[in-house]
């Protein structure tokens, strides 16, 4: 899609200084600008490339006064990077909203219904008795299985795997490859050393305006729900095992793992490669550190906690100060024992 | 699916209280029971509930004295944890194998078969040369490459990627995502710097009563299989590296990772997060405890290991402990050294 | 498919002792050998299998004076294991790019293109305006979205995911369930606690010679690009988070995850479960073990990193030597106090 710049001038309540009917189709940071892009100026650290950038178009701020000669179009704005964002977010959304109609063949079971506006890509499955709501977009590949529900303007991409009985809120965006409503990881173990598979016969909830990353698992619960609520943001790789709860708005960065049955708080922010046992709760507005295991309940609110076994965050780096220095604490332990 | 009280009870061999003709169609907890569904009590902490549920019905043991009226219907048992978990494995077994035929568009080459029973889901793929047992079901966006052999009764879920040459047992369940038979991962430093791929041309072979998380990996062998011996638990997003070896009923929570020709003994339990260095075996009946780094041989049976590198759990406790402690330690050594 | 010896013999300019008109259609290691597969004897350690192998054929030394009857047909070379290895590349070669053509239903947007002797499997999907190379292989489900290039003989195998704008090298492999250029994970905290999903509007970069693991996530840049620079290798289940960039001929194990906007430098080696923060850089040959958490620039090139937070590898070990001995040293320290 290529738009003027007396468009774009247009949308942002600039003006443009230069051709206005010059046309750009893509955004560029203003250091690696190129013809056809359009880009922004708003930290002054980052003046110099203005006079030196090939973006067609950058935009500037109203008041700005220019030190030298310019070879770019100018669209000056009150502020340029809420203008930049403002760009950034229609390009977004022309992307991933573009998508309309179906893709034949596509599979949707007569018993599933789908409201308007939406898309389904091909090779995209529809179980029965689906309800999905507007303006959803079904990527080519996606499978959502029997008796799921979809809210409004939620994105499926493509070759996300959700399973039936799945409840997916408004608003949402599922990545691809992630696997919704997969069984819960749940065997009894026999005398004779085999295990007995326990069904799993619950589902996963997950509210609206939930992100959930590339290649995520999300597991169906044994009873009852594994629930995500809303406002959860979870990255790329990350493991919910059943019965899982997530509190609103928290955030958990790629490849942690959360076991089977544990509560998590609201408003936390867990990063990356964090591994939290089963069976326990996270108080809200906790931080975990990336990496750090957690074996026992967290009741405080508000914690920032890290390490192999977590500990508060100052004090494992006080201890892992020490932990470098063995060596020579050894060393000073023995020339105290040679004394004595 | 409904069923009627009157089934549910000639299923167990139970006597109804109440209204035999009312249905059900879910399998509640009850203190989460609402109308439609059905609970058992088992625990007597439970008991209260069994006053206020809005389940249908609640099945109880033959011998139970109602302290109050119960606005539920009862259905009597013997055992009601065993009646509740044989209704568990019936209502999983009837969702898990009711699709039967092929759902088109969906591909399997000529040249490859499949018993009586069977389930092909739509987009569903089979190469060349393939052999698939009976009431197996292929889900919709399977993949199931040339010259694969399936044994009766497996479950593959949507999206699962077999690759060729593949060998998957009897009762098997593959969940959505999961890869089997990518190419291990080997290559050759060359003088300059670059990498020359090794060619991996083994397979793997799966033996039966295996499950398979959702998108766990599982690499082909350089030569020879990676086998994955009978009745192996493995959970979502677990690596397993080219040419490894996992005895029996050894058991593998999520996000493990085995490295290449490593060989895991039987009835193993490795929790979460595990690493395992390739080229080393590992006793049976080992446990490994989560986020534990396994770089050596573990030659005794039975022992519990735990650390970022493996220690035994007992004394890694001890250990960290003191960790927790070292300024204090720190302390006491400066005190030492300003009497000495 | 099958070859008769002379045929292999005539590949490998040898000389067939036996019947040069058995045939094999396997490779098999020495000690494994079966009816039908073709071996080699390299190492003299593996000599007395050569003796009682049951394999079709092993290829030897064209100077090895055999001590006993073989069973097996032999093709004598100068350099076996040169032999092998050219065996083993052609039969990879043959099985990885025999497939041509188009299997129904396969969806190409008709504003796309794709080069001679390439292959699209059924359910395989390339979006709009996508220039896809000769000798291309885009396997069965495989996903190739909008604006996509790919270059000459690079393989995509079943299920994988490339997400619009990608541009992938030649000569790649890219592993099932691998997904490519989803969103990066940004989000903007807002005053109630909520969170703004920040656009992703940049794009991955794949250069030539790469191979991308099963079930790996490279997500797209924010603005500009992702790059994995050419020659690099990525094991299974690896996060490669928005706007990172790999150097050259890195290579990086199974389930390591490196955040956003950080920039590994040429020739490194990253062990597997390590762990990268975002917004550093890494010289270049930085060796990085396993389980490994980075996080601060690494300057010094050729660096051997070890630990929870990273340190020197040989002094990690020190210190860890220690830390399992903590009791000991708190007890010394006990005995020091007590004749104080």
């Amino acid at each position: 899609m290529k738009f003027t710049l007396d468009q774009i001038a247009g949308i942002l309540g600039g003006k443009v200084e230069g051709d206005g009917s010059a046309t750009v189709n893509r955004l560029d940071k203003i250091q690696e600008g190129k013809a056809g892009g359009i880009s922004f100026l708003s930290n002054e650290k980052y003046e110099p490339f203005l006079y030196q950038t090939e973006a067609t178009a950058v935009i500037i701020s109203e008041t700005l006064l220019l030190q030298k000669e310019v070879k770019c179009n100018l669209i000056r704005v009150k502020n340029p990077y809420t203008g930049f964002t403002q760009l950034l977010e229609a390009y977004s959304q022309l992307t991933k909203q573009s998508k309309q109609g179906v893709e034949e063949p596509a599979f949707m079971d007569a018993s599933s219904s789908m409201g308007d506006f939406g898309f389904r890509g091909a090779f995209s499955y529809i179980g029965k008795n689906c309800k999905i709501g507007k303006n959803v977009k079904i990527h080519a590949q996606a499978h959502v299985g029997d008796n799921c529900e979809i809210g409004d303007n939620t994105i499926i991409h493509p070759g996300v795997k959700i399973q039936y009985d799945s409840r997916i809120g408004s608003n949402c965006e599922i990545h691809s490859g992630a696997v919704i409503g997969s069984d819960g990881f749940g065997f009894a173990p026999q005398e004779d050393g085999t295990y007995k598979t326990i069904p799993q016969i619950g589902n996963v909830i997950i509210e609206d305006n939930v992100s959930i990353g590339a290649n995520t698992t999300v597991d169906r619960a044994t009873m009852g729900s594994t629930i995500i609520k809303k406002g959860v943001k979870i990255d790329n790789l990350v493991q919910v095992a059943h019965n899982v709860i997530i509190g609103e708005n928290t955030v958990i960065a790629s490849q942690t793992g959360i076991s089977g049955s544990t509560e998590i708080g609201k408003n936390c922010v867990i990063a990356g490669q964090a591994g939290i046992v089963g069976h326990i709760k996270i108080a809200d507005n906790t931080t975990i550190g990336a990496k750090t295991g957690i074996s026992k309940n967290i009741t405080n609110k508000g914690q920032t906690l890290f390490g192999f076994v977590a500990m508060d965050l100052k004090d494992f780096l006080k201890s892992y100060a020490i932990f470098r220095n063995l060596p020579q604490i050894q060393q000073r332990i023995k020339e105290l024992e040679k004394k004595d």
